[in-house]
């Protein structure tokens, strides 16, 4: 028996569509609906096997849903969450994929707290994804074993937050909680700081040396191949908690270059293993 | 019938287990030799079917060697690249496989140039390799479609050149010419500093937040894995290319900081969207 009868994901890419996968595999929804902007995507998405039915109309696809996923880009997902609040049925939980949070839980739960919404709302940012975006990249297992952080802050009641997890949980994701600030002062460090470090190397590489490329630079720059309008969107939406990552990151940089300077071979070693250390304790 | 009757490789870790593997697998080699100092691994790889036979004493491996390819780590490539020619048989090709080039091939070129050698050396780096080292992590298509720079100086003859040229495509590489300075200046952009790269965005994470990184952090950090002593020979022995290479990339890092801290969007998202097409352009 599935675990919800209608679940909406409104905007269908890459996070989106592969929660519908993952919902339809997993035979967790009766019934997948997406809302989006564009009709012929929406009609592959149903022919990928990512959603039951369509719409293009936001009140129309939230209408009976259980529980909402918003998975637009960053710059409307404040906006989008508080329509799809209001739109959606009372007791639904409407959740969110946003990179960022701080920004966007403050301003939905400012737009909600003038009335106009019976759902709950609790942010969420599962930390998987891809350099490729669009929902011809989803896969059903994107959020197996990955992280998802459910952010609630304390206008959130404690039920919407176990609901949010339980839902990711299903999806076979491991959930942690954190507030808003917490989560955007973290993310910072381990995903948005390396996208500057890749793209700063992939612009500093000349061109007429890039067939001498091998894996290092290769693995390196990776990030860097992603959306940089979606990029730009979380960067904006998180300066100060970037700058102080990037920061400290050209601190821990001028140690290295010290050393190379200083021809401190000993320390130069030790900082390289320190580096080792810390990226075998992590995991491939 | 085989290329080579007999080849050589001093030194058999990861890059020579994988010449031995491509020389056999190929069926390019009657013979190959290992020369190493541990017995116990020489027998392995000789299990492996990476080696036919093996000597824990150069002047006996080398001996009726038509090519010799060492494989030391970069602090002692020189002077093994030495003591390997005075060894070798007359007309022996020999070649290394040293991650910089410069002081390598002058240190090798001064010693050789005092006579006591008939053997012809010219300088190799293929730009394949792993975070991981040793001999159990080889593969028999580790160089294919790979690149191989291949560095002869002033002094090495065109007919050594082409011999090491031919030697790499056998095993499937792809083979630039360049001098061991155009070399050591490229590489210190391509791949010592993608490794400082990573190595500062390793230690700048706390340790508080690890289960929070996701793929880019993944890929941007993982060739800080890579053996530390390793790579301090590396850095050491490429110093003021590495420094330049770093300065440059600072700079790049800045003008990212500049647009970050002016919340100057439209250039941020310029910036980013030239690291993509940069990165894009260069393929995975």
């Amino acid at each position: 028996m599935p675990s919800y009868q209608q679940v909406a994901l409104v905007g269908v890419g890459l996070l989106g569509g592969s929660i519908g996968l993952a919902l339809k595999e997993r035979g967790l929804a009766a019934e997948v609906i997406g809302v989006g902007r564009h009709r012929e995507k929406l009609d592959r998405a149903v022919e990928q096997g990512i959603l039951d039915r369509h719409s293009t109309d936001l009140a129309t696809g939230v209408a009976e849903a259980e529980v909402v996923v918003v998975c637009t880009p960053v710059d409307v997902a404040a906006e989008t969450i508080a329509l799809a609040a209001q739109q959606a049925p009372a007791g639904c939980l409407v959740t969110d994929v946003a990179s960022t949070k701080g920004t966007v839980v403050a301003a939905v739960e400012a737009i909600l707290a003038k009335g106009g919404s019976n759902a709950t709302f609790v942010g969420s940012h599962p930390l998987a994804g891809d350099h490729r975006s669009g929902a011809d990249f989803s896969r059903a297992d994107l959020f197996a074993g990955r992280t998802v952080v459910v952010t609630p802050t304390d206008s959130t009641s404690t039920e919407a937050t176990v609901r949010a997890e339980a839902f990711w949980e299903s999806l076979g994701a491991t959930v942690e909680r954190l507030s808003p600030d917490q989560h955007d002062a973290a993310l910072a460090i381990t995903s948005h700081l390396p996208h500057l470090v890749a793209s700063a190397l992939a612009t500093s590489t000349p061109e007429t040396i890039r067939s001498l490329v091998a894996t290092g630079w290769l693995d390196t720059t990776r990030v860097a191949a992603a959306d940089a309008a979606l990029w730009r969107q979380i960067f904006s939406s998180n300066r100060s908690q970037v700058l102080a990552a990037l920061d400290r990151y050209r601190e821990h940089l001028e140690v290295l270059r010290r050393a190379l300077v200083d021809e401190d071979d000993a320390q130069l070693e030790q900082l390289l293993a320190e580096g080792k250390r810390i990226r075998d304790a992590v995991g491939n």
